[in-house]
């Protein structure tokens, strides 16, 4: 199969609201996509709507496997479902198998992951997604890899299927870390745009006016170009990405901070700002309801024109 | 003149690096400029070099005037140059006259200057400028303008001599305030940048190239864009905009803010970073040398890869 | 009279909260004692309940006075008692007279007006006090004075009636600088605590067992001794001093921070935090409400055991 | 042997620092002392110095003792003291033994390690220290106690030969998070302070009369007190607890703030600067240096008068 880089068989692990799309992209794309979730059902109905198969247990799947995507919650569920537990992705690895953790991960923790795969004959990169469900499905997210660069050439065509574009960013963990620390640079722009719009609407200046000045000048940035009209302005709050994504994002991008021993105090405040709106507005709040933080705290709501 | 909205004479205080090209613009554009400075012998070289007249006064100034322009360091000194002093431009205002307050001021103190015009019969507008050096040679600044409409309409031939966009921010002062608002958005996402950029490269990540995963993702801002590999990571530090002007504007800001009883922690905290590093590397520094505030606290510093 | 120090009258502009008790303690040590409000009829009042006279205006005041108190709430508004408006201090000033400025003012303000005091033959010192109305009913202030010397000296008899210390900061102004300052640290020691209690009791410790561990060990400050059980635990808040007062300290504190270009990040985010608790809880809050804003962004509120 | 509460032997894993001299008391008081670390001649050393014995294991050590004292630098090392490697506690743990962790560790891994001790048939309490080494020569540490209480009855007498005082603070792990909670609010305390003193010496006033009417006054905290003058003012720096403990504990708080979801913004500011501090000065700096910290940012050295 051309297009599958010599691989055949891709096992899956997550078909959750991302790792599902994704996973469609493989069997669309021609590979044997082997899928497994926590809830044994889930993974069913994935071959019966989509394709593939749903192995018995995570030991089969890795022996039937040339490559092994992780797309789960967290970094400790990642370490249980590879190294841990009664039945895991260890037990059965294939000598010269690639595993790639594509799940919004901890560095340090999925680096000595990669210690442990290597020690095992295999190899692990990391490969963190951006872009959503919405791009998940048309198989269009940005990627951003790390690890050996001839493990991630081996993997381009697996990747290849479910993003429009693979950035490489060093060594492995390099892609979970940059994705966590773009989304804090994010966050901060957004967060200070937003605390500039209550200052000026409490002045007197229109914040609808206030957004199309800062994206004419050098105030510009991602969120007031796409977020502050379309999301906090006209009210709706449906960016799509949820506070609890975002806060487990920030609180990587922290880790690797406090891991490094990096000051960065103004990082820290902002994280603390996700913490307290995550706390009050909860985890399935939309993002951009960060925006409703700062309002309480200035004692205002920002109004459209 | 047909360009110059009937207006043929305008007064302009503080020919200094931004307002010299100014005024040089009102000349080129046909206007009947009559220049002061606090400095007798630079107003005289303008006349010299460029063209108008250097009246011997204020008074003298603005008696000839249909407009005066007001370019100069701080609100205080505009409030003297206006208002206070044994010579002063309203010891000599024409009634209809209009005041443009150009400087990137304090706009309370701007709004009860143009009560004080408003009751003499004049009408205050302000109209900050953003661009620079460069685009003032050029009449290309961009220019946030506030006040009433009507006044505004009137004094757009003149401030299109200077520049290539006029933006209607609202009441008086409202110019200023956005201004100042804007510069803190664009140092909140300079610094945070800055911070992911040093907790990365400590983790392993190369600067430049997370500085263009920020841009191809949702961490971009114009920092990040314009600055970073521009004058950070180059290490030469000469955008041409300097700290002490920057450090008066997010004070400006922050005083709106204070004003309005706003509160803003993370503007609070980039505010306080622009005033160490303005202590620290002097008001003349490049406003791009902030970065190095940050370097001293994560106890790193940036290198280009 | 010996206990006067050779000034028999003497004039008080501000009978308010503090002003009240405090000139009744001057009333009391024998002094000729002559009042001045805004609202005429609280001087009368005071007249009638305590003694004293109530001059006609300002100037009539003056012009009897051989020392001048003001106790008024902002500045702003001693500025314009002293200097400005048709009716004013300095027009009837005497020859060597003093003014002893006892508001919780801006020491840059301040220092100012004594500028002009001296220039018409007087002199200003500062003399803000701490204890509250209930130790200004019995004399006992703390007060901090800040000025020449050897005038202090000359008020030490008058002072002496309203406190029972007298700590000598430095020059004009310094009283008030250290005013602010120190409620600046005693907030910072609060605000810290509060948010230790917080996450103390979301690991799920006794907020009132730590606050006599902190008591008994170093995390001890003036607020975990006499604020934490008293007003917030119990959830009482009736310490009697407000947020109003507290916020206005703190801008002042802040303040000498901006104007002397000290860099304070703490200071500025805990100062962000009161501006905070004042918008969403009011000025005639008790300042101990500010514990509040800490548990709104917790997300948790404190109980007592 | 009446004052051991029936215990006759006490295993104590660590003799640093601080575990040396805590052994000794324990020594003193009459216990057989089993002595470990890592450094087998440090062991050997107190053997010959002190008393006790060194047996050639952990597993030999817990095999011989009614109770096992930890003292290690983190909670990793704990972990691994007790449960991992090849030779480790639980390996020979009887049944009954009690397990006292009293380094400065990770409230949430000392949980996971009480339930595993539970498991095996033991009881583990916390119970970390304040007072350095001169009160740990003299057996008169306050001592902090977390867990079950009467694990903790029948451990006092062992913890009386160390500390003149016993605070039960709940749960197990409640004492590790009150000690790093009173450390976060003591530090917080120390940095707004030295904050102050930098704005008030700018300003013009003395940071040792600061000093002493912050400590007349509200501003008082135990810094204010015990520190600025003997350590700061002096220039001595010489308080005898290291930036790197410091740093150790405010992490640890900071951990306990994250792993409960509490935001807290001061709190993250401070460790922000502490973590700062640290990469500047050294983790073995006295941590009173922290000061410098704050200096360097406000670009001004506190000078004693
Ligand atoms: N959603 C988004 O927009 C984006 C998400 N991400 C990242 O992608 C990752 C996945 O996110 P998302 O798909 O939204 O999360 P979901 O929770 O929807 O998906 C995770 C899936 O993994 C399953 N799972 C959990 N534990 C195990 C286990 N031990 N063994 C096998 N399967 C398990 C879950 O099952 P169960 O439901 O039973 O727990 C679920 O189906 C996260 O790291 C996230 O941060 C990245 C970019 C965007
Ligand atoms: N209250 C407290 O616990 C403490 C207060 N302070 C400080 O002491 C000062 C006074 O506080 P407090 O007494 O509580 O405030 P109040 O508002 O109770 O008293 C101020 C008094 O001044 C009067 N006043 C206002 N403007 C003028 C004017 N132009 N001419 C004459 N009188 C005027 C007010 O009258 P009107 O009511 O008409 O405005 C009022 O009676 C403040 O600076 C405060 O910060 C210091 C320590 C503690
Ligand atoms: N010093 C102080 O003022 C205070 C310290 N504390 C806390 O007390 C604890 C101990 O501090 P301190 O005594 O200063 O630290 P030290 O580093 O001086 O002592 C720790 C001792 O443990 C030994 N050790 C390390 N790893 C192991 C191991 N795997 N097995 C056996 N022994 C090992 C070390 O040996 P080696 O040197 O070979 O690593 C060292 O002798 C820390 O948690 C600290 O935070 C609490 C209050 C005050």
């Amino acid at each position: 199969m051309a297009q599958s880089g010599g691989f055949s068989s891709v096992g899956f692990v997550g078909v959750g609201n991302m790792g599902w799309p994704m996973a469609a992209c493989l069997v669309k794309a021609g590979f044997n996509v082997l899928v497994n979730d926590s809830r044994r059902e889930v993974a069913n109905n994935f071959v019966q709507q989509v394709g593939g198969a749903a192995p018995d247990s995570l030991r089969q799947l890795a022996e039937a496997s040339d490559v092994v995507i992780t797309m789960l919650p967290t970094s400790t569920i990642v370490q249980r479902v590879l190294a841990e537990g009664d039945d895991n992705i260890f037990a059965g690895m294939k000598p010269g198998a690639i595993i790639i953790e594509m799940s919004s991960g901890v560095p340090s923790v999925t680096q000595r992951l990669a210690e442990q795969v290597a020690a095992l004959g295999g190899a692990l990169i990391d490969a963190p997604v951006s872009g959503g469900v919405p791009r998940a499905k048309t198989g269009e997210l940005a990627i951003m890899a790390g690890g050996d660069a001839a493990t991630i050439d081996k993997a381009v065509p697996v990747l290849s299927a479910m993003g429009s574009s693979v950035l490489r960013t060093g060594a492995v963990g390099s892609g979970q870390a940059m994705k966590a620390l773009n989304n804090l640079v994010s966050t901060g722009g957004f967060l200070i745009g937003i605390e500039a719009l209550l200052i000026g609407q409490r002045f007197g200046l229109d914040p609808g006016v206030m957004t199309d000045v800062l994206n004419a000048a050098t105030g510009m940035n991602n969120s007031t170009q796409k977020k502050f009209r379309q999301f906090v302005l006209s009210r709706k709050f449906n960016a799509g990405f949820t506070m609890g994504l975002l806060a487990k994002d920030l609180s990587i991008a922290l880790q690797v901070g406090r891991e490094t021993g990096t000051a960065a105090p103004l990082s820290a405040l902002v994280n603390e700002m996700i913490v307290s709106a995550q706390s009050r507005f909860g985890p399935d709040a939309d993002h951009t309801e960060m925006a409703k933080l700062c309002e309480l705290l200035a004692g205002s709501e920002l109004e459209a024109d």
